[in-house]
């Protein structure tokens, strides 16, 4: 509840008395939230939802209600994907930059060999050994496509 | 329904008769698809997930139930942050690969200039000419962070 009179997005769309216990009012009483809510109440479930947040210490509320909106309006937007597809751009963004550094890492090689073999002083500097290759390893939690793996 | 006899992971999980029109049968028939239905159910609940299906085109179901497991477990996992932590983790990822080609692309440049004040003949190839940098948008939807500021 924002104030006296007003309802917090969750309760104007469930339409019902938003009262200082209400476990949604915190999170959502901004512009919009209403419309949010829809979201999260059709992909998750408002019930759901509110076990959720009342499961979880108050200090981490504001940051559940944030991920489980977004993860619900990524799901409205792509039922079939929801915002797994932005893990996939994402993975995918990853492959491709990794596979610059790479080409990179090649092309640097090269060319200190080039110097190397015109007896240059560049060749006490070698920028293959001071460049610190950038590889990652993903998420343990990110397996999404092991899962596919397995079930395909 | 997989067999004569037989439930699927969540008939099993719903203690109920699995049927041949069971929406979640094929694809919730696997080892394990009781336990995942289990986190389905309970961060989406299994009426919603069931719509959600149902008003999917058949052939994309598969895909649906898969993203949907996913997401339902990663959010048991981490209920504050989901499968969003693994997007926080992709971002940082991607951040750090730009910065790494950042100045690799600065020591290539470096490099050449050395290289051209030496008259070496190495001067006609540059390969910050050859080298694309990789430069990315990110998906439109995944805005997570523009939430975040908008609401903090």
């Amino acid at each position: 509840m924002t104030g006296p009179g007003s309802s917090c997005g969750a309760c104007k769309f469930l339409r019902r008395k938003c009262t200082s216990e209400c476990v949604f009012a915190p999170y959502f009483s901004y512009d919009q939230a209403a419309t949010h809510f829809l979201a999260v109440h059709k992909v998750f479930g408002a019930s759901n939802v509110s076990k959720l947040l009342l499961h979880l210490p108050v200090q981490s509320r504001s940051d559940a209600a944030i991920t489980i909106s977004y993860e619900a309006l990524a799901r409205m937007r792509d039922p079939i994907y929801g915002c797994v597809a932005h893990i996939f751009a994402l993975q995918q963004q990853i492959a491709s930059l990794q596979e610059e550094i790479e080409i990179l890492g090649h092309q640097m090689a090269n060319l200190t060999v080039g110097i190397a073999s015109h007896g240059s002083s560049q060749t006490t500097s070698n920028p293959t050994v001071r460049y610190r290759f950038a590889r990652f390893k993903m998420p343990s939690t990110c397996n999404i496509i092991r899962i596919y793996q397995l079930r395909k």
